[in-house]
């Protein structure tokens, strides 16, 4: 299979760095081709401007969706852009490994999702009606691609738990796995996080190691997260607020995750309306 | 009072610029004195790297956080890192303006923290022991300030509802609003949003300007966000999580706000155990 590891760490001798070169490794051996857009080396453009639409009228009014919808339907794109594009629609799966910065990931691999992922190509993607409100989350142009975070952390496991000061860390990728990653159609692996990174000796860096070296035997295998998709039921369109007969109790971010006893009630439900 | 607004919006013919026209003349209007660091027309420097610290021996590992803490301590950072930081010690309190993109805010904001928010001043600060983990979640360089975000949401307000499909939009800010402002000590007010903002029209456009101009006006008497303080007796430290007897129901982002009833209980609580 095709994996595209997307790495954000600006120095290669970094335990980033040996762990990306693990990942490569291990990944090959298990006789799967891996590309690396390594965005620090690449001298990757952050700023998404207006610079990034060479083509465009420089007096009119920058709008970033409509230049970028444009720009995409059009082949107008700039190359460092189309090229990572291109990247997408070759991988099975994309890993993004990078360092957790103020409780998200680095600029420079923002930088690369607002870029990357023009109009047309990961959002404003498929009919927009009160039935159907676009291709995205759980449909759109990664349908059947798989992704996962490779992520590394300074502080402590406890203080990322579910009573941990910095909030619990699935919460934190939520933004990341479900508005990112499920948004335009990715199956998203549970995280693959690494605390307490900072100083760590080679007893724990060879256990991190053959932790990570699992999950990627497990990467075509392993059940990724069961976020609801938009289109199939779950949702009142255009409200795109859970049914009332979804997980009644639940709010916030678990209220998008299945849960397979409610789902098989909610079915039940319908059942019976329909009988009714 | 001295208002910062920091503003990352790349065109200023753009609603957002519109807005932040609006609030600089409603805030001077009231007395106050502003400042404005508009990113994009600072042609910002979003990532950071190790050209931020031009005097490092260049063959070495580099550490950003390490690198940081160095330049910070010895005057060796970049005028443009200094200079920002400049205006944070001046401001009495910081505005955020930015549109919502990807669920955060933009590249060139996120690495306008990753530079400015040096080691030594906006992390790693103050006692670090069993008993005082650091200068940070409600005390730290920003104590005293108050800091608010502005954000333009393209999507409806109903999707970012308790059970709307993107989240709670208080829980896609928490990483934001508690662990990059609440973090260093600022005061964090609850945010101003404007939803569904692609193609508004002029009434609607004074509603949003209406709304924004009340939450200036309270500014400086609005009361924040009542997150829980790290080192005043709610956290079991190193571990970081919430004392048993705090909010035991909770989970959360949400369990790190201080609940009125809760409070009263757990001391009342302690008073019981204290006569026993």
């Amino acid at each position: 299979m095709n994996v595209l590891i997307v790495y954000a760490h600006p120095e290669p001798r970094s335990l980033n760095g040996s762990l990306r070169n693990f990942a490569v490794q291990r990944l090959e051996q298990a006789g799967h081709t891996v590309q690396v857009s390594d965005l620090y080396a690449m001298n990757w453009k952050t700023t998404l401007d207006a610079h990034d639409f060479p083509s465009r009228d420089a007096d009119a009014r920058f709008n970033p969706a409509a230049e970028s919808g444009h720009a995409y339907a059009n082949g107008l794109q700039r190359e460092d852009v189309a090229r990572e594009q291109d990247k997408l629609r070759w991988a099975d799966a994309v890993l993004l490994q990078f360092p957790l910065w103020w409780f998200s990931m680095p600029a420079i691999l923002k930088g690369w999702f607002e870029r990357v992922y023009a109009y047309g190509f990961a959002y404003g993607v498929g009919e927009h009606s009160n039935q159907h409100w676009g291709d995205r989350y759980g449909e759109g142009m990664f349908a059947g691609k798989r992704a996962m975070l490779i992520v590394t952390a300074g502080g402590w496991e406890s203080h990322y738990a579910q009573r941990g000061i910095n909030g619990p860390i699935d919460d934190i990728l939520f933004p990341i796995q479900h508005g990112m990653l499920y948004y335009p159609g990715f199956d998203v692996l549970p995280p693959f996080v690494a605390y307490r990174m900072n100083g760590i000796d080679d007893a724990r860096y060879a256990t991190v190691r053959d932790a990570l070296g699992e999950r990627l035997d497990a990467l075509f295998t392993h059940a990724p997260i069961p976020y609801r998709p938009q289109n199939r039921g779950a949702y009142d369109i255009p409200a795109l607020t859970l049914k009332a007969d979804i997980a009644p109790e639940k709010t916030g971010f678990a209220a998008h995750l299945q849960d397979q006893i409610t789902a098989d009630r909610a079915a039940t439900d319908r059942v019976t309306e329909e009988v009714e």
